[in-house]
Formats: structure tokens, C-alpha cells, sequence
């Protein structure tokens, strides 16, 4: 257990969080302003790791569903998320006792931990996915047995929807169709599960992983250490885990394509090292693959991040802009995303690229 | 009250509910199917008048929503209907007293006989616009005090939605995405309402308008005399309204455009006595305006239908073609529809039509 009672925690977590959002995501900044509001009165979130909790205990996700974009721009309002939290416990028939976010990558790192500090319920140091996906069915809670809905999805204005869909594919699709008739933006009571489908469905202390790599990268700047020496040696200390810095160098085009509430793009960048090097990273809302030469050195649901070289701000998609000098980062992704079951459902192939997922460390090894 | 309890009766009933749709509300044909396997069955819908139920009695719509092109081709099943009422009086927390159809015109003429012959309720011998319009906030529920929700939207797949929203424009936005997100055919159950408000916002007496209009029709033919002299007769016998054969013609030319899933359309005929006479009809899911020679002279809320000249069957939009022989029929729309907080909503400007609602009567006198 441990309490977030500082601000400087608060922008280490968003900053974390950007990095486990692979560019996607959306921005955490507003969720983020909102809880270091909280902080500042005194109201702080309260996180448990899942182990600390009853089985029985009743778990619930709160998030932001709609396009990153206006979800960057929506301020989340106190009564807002009292709202959703007292429709929740009646539609539910009972008391929520953990929160827990459904994504830590983005914005939805903040959601759980706004309506933590307000409401004084605690936020579980876990996820459904330990980076973010565009689609509620590409969690780990999806893919390893606990459905989204029954769920609720409403606005600030008072519309309120609930829904009971066959299967997370169809959750989606409705969750998707709803918020866009809400005005892109609208707020999910989703995932309701017990304490033991958290422990065992979960991507376990990734709300850690967010303070500490924020953290990581603040005390290198301060310290005038290498940012992305101390990022890597922070992330490879994850057990059977590799981080890599993939590229140096300057991003000579990029394109970005929104269609259907899809963030399109493509980043092309050259070395500064040797410029004849060319490295590709293919954005559908988030990175999902990066090529060197033409060959894959990382690809979904392993992590690709891309950071700011001078600062080692990590980026969101929409932010990259020509001319920017930026490292990349590939991270392998937790265990449970690696397995065959949650490789069928969020394995390249299921984002439109033919190819085989393959680890990083393999694609490193034979590079 | 009366009971439907021969086959001719409910053919009769769906042939009337084509007049009343002008050409929109989708084919109640499938509708029709279903209630004639009940009565061969001996379950008969039972029909009462709004001022036969107490002010206390707790009502409800059942209808399909979505494409009519859908609607026609889906069958309803005996399972959807018992499982919309029992989730509908589960999320109502009371037993239906009474069902009334939301929309007289088409297909949601049948959905509430369907049920009331399964099920036992009775059903209403009303609705909520007297005949058919292609949105939720249309109906004289929604305009004069009753809102569609809270309701329930659910599929035969086994997706059940709750919708809550601020008003019934919402409402309408919300049932039809999620209707999309369904596969373009849905069912729902919608317009709670005590039997106070059925008296009061309610068209009355519509279920008989549908029986006597389709028998008018069809013992004329079976009789030899004139089917339309019939049909005029018929409905001038409504006290303070006016019908008129406004055309007999030849349809020279016809449009039909399906987006946003809207049919939209242009019928052109040409006058079987005088060729130099040209009759257009604009289509926007409904028949909307009826212009002779460039004058308007029937136009929303007012009835328009567009009858095969010699059978006397009323088309559909969708069955418009080439070359068929004709009339067109203009027809007074209820007293309710004609009130200025009715036109505010379903006047001709609600569809993009550049002109006042004026009533047929009028326009016919300066023709």
C-alpha cells in the first residue's frame, strides 16, 4: 500500500504513463491537473497492490472512453465522477471497494486515481493491459475471462446508457457508437470484477511502473545523469523484461490520418549518427511497429516509445512533428500479453500488419 | 374494446397501417405474418380504447427499430417479444398494464398486436402520431410531455441497452447508433407512460383507423365499386378532416437514394387524363410534400399515400417504380399534428423544406 501524496508523484505517474501509452492512449495531462488538484486539499489516492485485497472484494474500472484527442480537451468535473460513481453502485447493487484502470497507458492512468483521491476508495497497482490498445477487447481482463459490461457509459450532460453485449467485441463496438453520439467524449463504469479476477486477470504494479518511470527520468534530468541510461537500466530491472533504445535520430516525415476515431500515421526518421539509416514506426493510435532498414526491431504488443532526445519527455502520436530529434524506445510487453491467447486477439495480425509477432529480443538478437 | 380474432382483420389492419405510413415506417408485412400464426393459434390481441384503463395504469411502446429495408426482411420471434417485456418490467420494477405502439404508419402498427397476442396485455387503440414520422422526437409523446426514455433497446443477439437521455433528440441519436451497432435492426421499448398520458398525448382511436381503412379498400374491390370513392368516403367521415385524391397518373420518373440510413427520393408522374399534368412527390423515408404543376398542394404533417390505381394497395417509398399506374391521396394529419408546438417539431422545416405547413384543405381551396 502506499499513498500518493505529493504532486511531484502525480506528473512522474502522467509522465510514466505517456511512455506505457506507445503514443496512444490519450494525453493524461487534464486527469492529471484534476488529481494534483486533489493533492493540494489534501485528498489523496490511496493505492493497494491486488494481493491486499479480499477475493470477494467488488472491482470496478472507471475511464474516459472517446476519441484522445477531446478527451485532452475535456476537463473531468467532481460531480462528474461522484456521478458515475453513485450510478454505478445502483446499477451494480453494491458498494465499489477498488478502483482499477482499464489502461495505464494514457489517460485512463488518472481516471481511477481522480475518483480514488474524491471518493477515498482505493485504486488497485494494476491494469488490464500494462501499455494501451484501441479496443475494449484487447485487455488482458477481456482475454483471460472478465467481460466489460454489464457497464455503464454516460456524460456530464445526464445521459446515461447501460449495457449488457454478448461478447467485448460487441461491448466495443456500442461503448464506440454511444460516445460518439455523446460528442466524442464520455466517461465508462466498465470490467466489473472481484478482487480474485484482479489478481489473476491483471497486469500486476503498473501504477509503480508509471511513478517510477517518470521518476527515473526526472531524477536523470535533475541530476544532469543520461535520461536514457537510467530509463533502460530502470526497465530492464523488470524481471524477464528488455528495454532497448531502438533509434537516434531526427524525424524527417511524418503523416497523420484521423478516419473513423482512428489516429492513422506513419513517423520516418534518420540517424544522426549515420543518416543513411532510416527507422519507421507505423501508428494506428499507437505505435505498433518500427522498422530499421526495412527490418522489424519491435512490434505489438511489445512496447515501441518515442521520446523527445533532449528532455526524454516521452511522446504521444499526434504530438511528433518534423524536424524533432527523438530516441525510440522498445520495451517487451508483460508476459500475459505474449501468450498465445492474447496474441490471437492483439497480435499485429489484428491490427492489419502481416506479419508474425516476434519478442524483442528475438528481433534484437537477429538484427 | 374489441378483439382481433380473424386473419382478415389484421390483413385489413396492415394494409391500413401502409396508408398511414406515406410511404415510410417500414412494411408491417413481416409484422402481419406473425400476428396471423397467433390468431390461427387462437391468441387474439385485445384492443381497448386510452378512456377504458385507469389514469394510474402503466404503459408502454414496443417497437422495432431500424432500417425499414431491415425491418422487412427480419423476423420477429415469439422468444425477443417475451424476453423485451420481461426486461422491460424488471427494468421498470412493474407489470405492463397496457401497450401502445409509438407509431401508427408501417410496421410499428404490428409489434405491440404481436406482443399483446402472446402475452395477454392489451393494447391501445392509439399511438403516438397517427401515422408515420422518422424520428423519435416526432411523436405527440414526446411533443406534448411524455419522453421515450427511460428505455431499453435490445437485439436478438442478447445486447440489451438502457438509455437515459436528457431529451428525446438524444434519445433519438442514441437508439440509432446503437440500432447501427446492432446491425441495423433492433428492438425497443420505449414512452413509459401512465394512462393519463396515453388519454392525453396519445392519437386516438388509430388501431380502428387502420382496421377501416384497409376494409374500406378491400371491400370495395371484393363489392366491384369504386375503391377510392370508398376509401374518401371513409376517412371524410373523421370529423374535421379531409381527404382528397390529389393525382391519377403514371410514374415517369423516380429516385431512390439510401444514406445515413435515410431513404431519400423523388416520385414524378404524369395525369393519365391531361399528359401536360405533372405531380411530384419528395421522399424522405415518408412522402412529404405532393407539388401539381410547381404548387404545393398537401404537405407535412399532412398525409400523403400513393395507392396502386387499380388494386387501391398503398405503396411504400420503396416500392415506387417506373411506369405504375397511380393516385395519389392527400389526407388531413390529426387535429394534435396541426397545433404550432406540433409544426415547431415535425413541420416542413424540420426536413430541410423551405416552406410554411399549411393545411390541405387551404391548399386545395386556392388551387
Amino acid at each position: 500500500m502506499f499513498i500518493v501524496d505529493s504532486v511531484q508523484d502525480i506528473q512522474d505517474m502522467a509522465r510514466g504513463a505517456v511512455l506505457l501509452g506507445t503514443g496512444g492512449g490519450g494525453d493524461p495531462y487534464v486527469g492529471e491537473l484534476f488529481v494534483r488538484a486533489q493533492i493540494k486539499n489534501g485528498r489523496y489516492p490511496k493505492i493497494l497492490s491486488c494481493d491486499e485485497i479480499p477475493d470477494d472484494a467488488f472491482v470496478l474500472s472507471i475511464a474516459g472512453i472517446g476519441a484522445p484527442s477531446v478527451i485532452v480537451e475535456h476537463l473531468v468535473s467532481e460531480k462528474t465522477l461522484h456521478r458515475i460513481l453513485a450510478r454505478a453502485e445502483a446499477f451494480y447493487g453494491r458498494r465499489v471497494d477498488a478502483l482499477i484502470s482499464a489502461e495505464i497507458g494514457g489517460a485512463n492512468s488518472m481516471f481511477p486515481l481522480a475518483l480514488g483521491a474524491i471518493s477515498g476508495i482505493p485504486v488497485l497497482d494494476a491494469d488490464g493491459i500494462g501499455r494501451a490498445v484501441p479496443h475494449i477487447e484487447m485487455t488482458t481482463f477481456s482475454i483471460y475471462g472478465c467481460k466489460a459490461t454489464p457497464g455503464i457509459v454516460m456524460d456530464d450532460s445526464g445521459n446515461v446508457i447501460t449495457i449488457e453485449a454478448v461478447d467485448d467485441r460487441m461491448a466495443e463496438d456500442l461503448c464506440r457508437v454511444v460516445t460518439g453520439a455523446m460528442g466524442a467524449m464520455a466517461f465508462g463504469a466498465l470490467y466489473p470484477m472481484t478482487g480474485k479476477q484482479a489478481k489473476s486477470f491483471a497486469v500486476q504494479r503498473t501504477i509503480t511502473q508509471t511513478l517510477e518511470i517518470g521518476r527515473a527520468i526526472r531524477t536523470a534530468r535533475e541530476d544532469s545523469r543520461d535520461i536514457f541510461e537510467s530509463l533502460i537500466d530502470y526497465l530492464n530491472s523488470w524481471d524477464g523484461r528488455t528495454a532497448r533504445i531502438l533509434f537516434d535520430g531526427k524525424i524527417t516525415d511524418v503523416t497523420h490520418d484521423t478516419r473513423d476515431g482512428w489516429h492513422f500515421g506513419r513517423a520516418t526518421m534518420t540517424g544522426l549518427q549515420d543518416s543513411t539509416d532510416e527507422c519507421v514506426v507505423e501508428i494506428q493510435n499507437e505505435f505498433l511497429v518500427c522498422r530499421l532498414n526495412g527490418k522489424t526491431i519491435t512490434i505489438v504488443p511489445d512496447l515501441i516509445s518515442i521520446l523527445d532526445r533532449e528532455s526524454g519527455e516521452p511522446l504521444t502520436g499526434e504530438m511528433l512533428t518534423y524536424g524533432q530529434r527523438v530516441k525510440v524506445l522498445g520495451y517487451s510487453a508483460d508476459p500475459m500479453l505474449r501468450r498465445p491467447e492474447s496474441l490471437e486477439v492483439l497480435g499485429p495480425r489484428m491490427f492489419g500488419i502481416d506479419e508474425e509477432f516476434q519478442p524483442i529480443e528475438s528481433l534484437l538478437a537477429s538484427a
